[in-house]
């Protein structure tokens, strides 16, 4: 487990002790490609941390999925809008690889919270972290045009192109799949 | 400060050691109508809690005002995707009707959340509610029709009438005004 350790000490100590409580309170766990993290109309129940492959979030709409993030290694993966109420979800995640994480329940989260020394203080670092990623990823959608959303995706995930297929990257860029041709064209001219 | 007492005691115990650190640490600010909290490019020092009033949330987009959040009375105001990195805004916020509110300084904040009892707890919980409430938000943009956002924003304020001029009420719900007056007719005949 030392992905997570090493994530969670960029915030606070992270000793023998805290490392033995992580541990004991996050479980390792495989989604196969295509397999759910995260259905909508499902409670989310979990928050995981990816050690190894890929998730896609989606949502719904007229009948049409809609991506609009992904979370890659060393990343966390939850649907916080949905956690944190514990209400049911709009939104949908998946692995788009085989995927392993290290998850942890919603009673387990607050149990970690909790008993772990600097506990809350870690809690509240990463979800500032965690909420100002997930607030320029949806501004971005306002302010910047479809070749913007496609460099930051690359910034992102250098190796996008061999990892994701291009009707979702389109989807996320928010263009449909042959405006994306255009758009690789457009940049790869620069 | 009995409101911004009160709001904090809803997530924990706060006796008079805590009331004393967060009257030391939150100084009374006036807002004019009109007068910004934040403006854009500049970095957001500050988090609000209002007592009495109304502020604004704007980006500016192809040289148009675009409103996307209200905050009022018993709310925070800020923009955590500034104040959280310290890095320089891309909305404004500004006062729409003389505004009263308790503001905190980024280095109070932290000095707030390491010295009080349950200090990083408190935090981590208004930050997750925050967080929620901003995510539903700017979903609500994708998932809901003009319709569904005008009434969730009536919902959020009863008296939007009375104290938001319509133009800015057409902006946030993301149509012209001349819509908005038709979603009003359609809605009233309901």
């Amino acid at each position: 487990m030392e992905a997570p350790f090493n994530s969670f000490a960029y915030f606070v100590p992270v000793g023998k002790v805290e490392k033995e409580i992580i541990s004991t309170l996050f479980t390792e766990k495989q989604f196969k490609k295509g397999e759910p993290f995260l259905q909508e109309g499902k409670i989310c129940r979990h928050v995981g941390f990816i050690i190894k492959g890929l998730m896609r979030y989606y949502l719904t709409q007229d009948g049409e999925e809609k991506t609009f993030y992904f979370a890659r290694e060393n990343e966390f993966v939850s649907n916080y809008e949905s956690f944190v109420p514990q209400i049911p979800s709009l939104k949908s995640i998946e692995a788009l690889e085989d995927t392993t994480a290290y998850v942890i329940t919603y009673d387990n989260l607050n149990l970690l919270y909790s008993t772990m020394a600097n506990g809350e203080r870690m809690g509240r670092l990463i979800l500032e972290q965690v909420f100002v990623q997930a607030l320029q990823n949806l501004n971005s959608f306002y302010v910047d045009t479809p070749e913007q959303r496609y460099e930051k995706l690359l910034q992102a995930h250098p190796d996008l192109q061999q990892r994701i297929p291009q009707y979702y990257i389109a989807s996320c860029v928010g263009v449909k799949p042959q405006s994306l041709s255009r758009i690789r064209k457009r940049l790869s001219l620069h």
